[in-house]
């Protein structure tokens, strides 16, 4: 049996016109005869009953103590709530369904509330479901440890369980309804001129992923990866085929690219540049400043450490904190707040010497100061001054055509 | 360890004097050194976003089509949350507690969703939890079965819950937390002369909860009477010992009566008497009416069969459908509507042959007519008019001096 799994997003669900389109991508997709696996995160946004932050707020107003395993347990009810609301409604449309918590799909994590990592997956139940031509509607977010303690799985926790089950259920797709037509070029509120993708590469999603873009959490491309199971990113809200997410080899051949160096661009504002100075020499430096950012939890990037110090990157909400753990230690930072991260993401541009050429140049046409830069071998990195950020954009998305389609 | 166990109700937590009565409880009894498991019901009533009620008013709205193994599932989110909101609150207290679901409390279940049947408790991990010092929080209501799905136990469940857990445990005293100030010789509202019992017997407390007295539930007392833990009925709202609930002979022991034929009267309104006759002989027409009857799922009372007819009781929402089935089968049943079931409960009457003939006497005095009686060894029923519901409670207290203490 050909299976897909779908999953539907909190927004989805919340409301009449979501629960039409829902029904109608769950009809439609079992129309074609493939076995279908809905999973679903919690409904609405805060305010609502039944919405995470709801259940999160109600807490903060009784007692604000809950320990880790028991908001895993409250949190948890938020998608069973979601999932029965759906079964109601396919029941009503005469589609028979069951829907199952993350545990009953066999979703093993191991312990760490909060932000559980799946072990593995039994599809065995699922399997027994499909078999009885039953939609099997999911609970996202959730599962459950070997001995029965319930988790969720921290952010991104729906798209990482619709991408579990469609690994362990080789599933032919999963697709990942969002309140987008799929991935752009760039964020639209930006760059007017951002396009959808037809396809992307899992490196080239994954990198957008973690330089900003919303569409889907990293965990998630990286489990369909690992299992070769194609993603799409498409929309709840029409019947557009979205963005597909596959190989790097068949993204290409799909994308209609002869030869594409750059796929898109991601951004993120609110980074805090900070610079460090000493006479001490770098190694003994470069090892107390990272080791004293890591106890206390500040992540960090763009570290470029030179003979004269060290220049590196922290979030805005990190900053204060970081700043008084160099004073601690004796430093005297230079710190520059209100800084932006551009990345140009391509799994093409390796081996391309001549981008980083192009980014400057565009950038400076513009006159733009590149306050650093950082490279791998899929995303180029430059920090721009946040004023800076969308004009950057706009000029890279010329820069590299990423309007045209091919 | 001695163990106790307290179940809260459903309006005990969800307002902030009832949470501060349930914490003040919970740190007594902790102070003396128990072991303390307490059950919870969901939140509220029926508006409030977590309660029972709410859940099933959701579902009405959204598709109204929910299966019953479903709507187990969104059902035990209430038990879920509440159990959260007490481990929160007393984590703030400073006293260590975790919140298990039925599953994990190791409550096992037959599958039969709505009105699942407790097979057996695994107190395993609660003991574990125990023994490390922690209050260990049970949602109520709820249960799994063998293969991990999630049941509900149908009314009267977080009662059956404690009792349950109460009976594995061996716990000394299963406490039910209430409104009111633990079991009255009869309902205040009728009665006004009504007052506390110390304490009562199992059998005494079943039959006063199967005749309509709504303290209890007779799954809950059944259970622990089976397994010897005694039952205290008392109100969240104060430090009254409220009702103990026990064996029989030490019932009899504690109560301060060297002999008590009558304990408390309990009622139920709303019932309609049919009256069925036949030349044909009461054999045929006995099977005939109550096969119909069980097969519609009507419960019947007060059965009387003589050689002219039968006659017996139903609740009124059963009358119409109890009649047309009786005109389909060609009779004519005279029928009464509004009558009431008084029920004289005692364990000690017994042998006593005189209890009947001062029901008799008390209600021939104040002219209230008898339409019908009924008795088992430890009940008396007598079936009166509605209207002389409340004028028959307060003659027959009256005639077993029940206003009285020892």
């Amino acid at each position: 049996m050909m299976i897909t799994v779908q999953k539907f997003g909190g927004t989805s669900l919340s409301d009449e016109r979501g629960r039409r389109h829902v029904l109608r991508h769950i009809s439609r997709e079992r129309a074609t005869g493939a076995g279908l696996v809905v999973v679903v995160s919690a409904m609405g946004r805060r305010g609502e009953p039944y919405a995470t932050d709801t259940l999160l707020d109600w807490i903060d107003r009784n007692g604000r103590s809950l320990p880790d395993r028991e908001k895993d347990m409250l949190l948890s009810c938020g998608e069973l709530i979601s999932a029965a609301t759906l079964c109601s409604l396919l029941n009503r449309e005469g589609i028979p369904s069951v829907a199952l918590t993350g545990g009953q799909a066999g979703i093993v994590t191991d312990g760490r509330f909060g932000s559980a990592r799946i072990a593995k997956v039994n599809p065995a139940k699922i399997a027994e479901h499909l078999a009885d031509d039953k939609v099997v509607i999911v609970a996202g977010f959730q599962g459950m440890t070997e001995d029965g303690e319930i988790t969720t799985l921290g952010r991104g926790g729906s798209d990482t369980s619709a991408a579990a089950l469609g690994a362990a259920l080789e599933a032919s797709v999963v697709d990942i309804y969002t309140d987008v037509e799929g991935i752009l070029t760039a964020d639209p509120r930006l760059v007017g001129e951002a396009r959808p993708l037809a396809v992307v590469s899992y490196e080239e999603i994954c990198n957008m992923a973690y330089n900003g873009a919303k569409v889907i959490h990293p965990r998630a491309v990286e489990i369909a990866m690992r299992a070769g199971v194609p993603i799409r990113v498409r929309s709840t809200f029409s019947d557009s085929e979205g963005t597909l997410v596959t190989r790097a080899d068949l993204a290409r051949e799909k994308s209609g690219w002869m030869d594409r160096a750059v796929t898109g661009l991601a951004h993120v504002g609110g980074v805090t540049q900070l610079a460090v100075g000493t006479p001490e020499g770098p190694s003994d430096l470069q090892l107390r400043v990272f080791r004293a950012m890591a106890i206390n939890g500040i992540s960090v990037d763009f570290i470029n450490v030179t003979p004269a110090g060290i220049l590196y990157t922290v979030g805005e909400p990190d900053a204060d904190l970081a700043i008084a753990l160099l004073r601690e230690m004796g430093f005297e930072p230079r710190s520059r707040a209100g800084c932006a991260k551009v990345a140009v993401i391509g799994g093409g541009m390796n081996g391309e010497p001549g981008v980083m050429a192009r980014i400057v140049e565009a950038l400076t046409e513009s006159n733009i100061p590149i306050l650093q830069s950082a490279d791998s071998n899929a995303t180029i990195w430059v920090l721009v001054s946040e004023e800076d950020m969308a004009p950057a954009m706009r000029a890279l998305h010329s820069a590299f055509s990423l309007h045209l389609t091919p």
